[in-house]
């Protein structure tokens, strides 16, 4: 199956970029942690409207889209293909639906948290991979945009990077794994 | 030097309790993490009021104090040593430098995420211990309350556990070190 897959940097207090959009925090220190193997198991991408516009800013006016083809999710924007970008009105669960019909490599939600929200609530995310920067910026934009279910996930993957970076991969826990999870949750709320 | 570590377990979205102060998703599956090595390290615990409010309630009445000599910063309960416990009303500032100066182990900073932030305005914490639960809860209260100016930290261990659990320990850069990530920082604004 083709998985969805939440990759982003954050700082350790959970945020992905500034209140302005600013990323600089996620390079405060060199490090040798890459993106490249994972950009080689992904072949589409998507966002949110705030997260486009916040690019385009950053890189000039010019939409950076890694190579890639992506889906920009706005409910404001027209809908069509332009500007090496898809614009979708679509509702996240469908979109994924059909993509994940067609053939290809897994798929980068690359953000933002609201968008991130709006998968959690579906329940569409497979697998998360956070790169943990380590500062406190004290405010932001989140990582995880509250008011979501609770989403049970497991640790996959921990490498760490020269600047202090750790690397986390967790994947979602469905079906029998996760239905003891549950049972064994109800059973301490109750107490 | 008594360093002030912040040890606490949180979710993967960064919460270190339910609104309504419950700790359950914390132990949702086993796992052999355990904070006994962390205990032999500190002979003092430091929580605010809703921390202690909290816990008093989830212990149906009675006041936890880990076997520790704990204070609690609160603004509105009379001060004073009663029911196993300190109750201050000093800066933590102030109350830092007094501890500093008395010999022993180390300080645990209990939480909750209030408490922390005025902590992180003074520059107060040497080190972060978080033990993060794979799980996102979608909201609660936070472990890194926002409103505080950067701070940088480094990683200096991370320990995986069964039930999909790591713990990660965070040591606050100052001096050399920390000078030279700002002026990377700066450079990296300006642009």
């Amino acid at each position: 199956m083709r998985k969805i897959i939440y990759c982003v940097g954050t700082s350790l207090d959970g945020y992905i970029a500034r209140r302005d959009g600013s990323l600089d925090f996620l390079h405060l220190r060199p490090s040798n942690y890459t993106m490249g193997p994972f950009f080689k198991t992904i072949d589409l991408g998507l966002m949110g409207r705030k997260t486009y516009e916040a690019g385009v800013r950053m890189s000039g006016g010019k939409f950076e889209s890694y190579g890639l083809r992506c889906y920009i999710f706005s409910r404001s924007l027209p809908e069509g293909e332009r500007d090496g970008a898809v614009f979708v009105r679509e509702e996240p669960k469908r979109l994924v639906e059909e993509l994940r019909k067609k053939k290809g490599k897994h798929i980068w939600l690359i953000g933002g948290g609201e968008l991130m929200r709006e998968f959690l609530k579906e329940d569409l995310v497979d697998e998360l991979y956070l790169a943990i920067v380590p500062v406190l910026v004290g405010e932001g934009i989140p990582l995880f945009a509250a008011g979501f279910p609770q989403r049970e996930f497991t640790l996959t993957e921990s490498k760490t990077y020269s600047g202090g970076l750790i690397a986390l991969k967790y994947e979602r826990l469905r079906g029998k794994a996760a239905a003891k999870v549950k049972r064994a949750s109800k059973r301490k709320r109750k107490r």
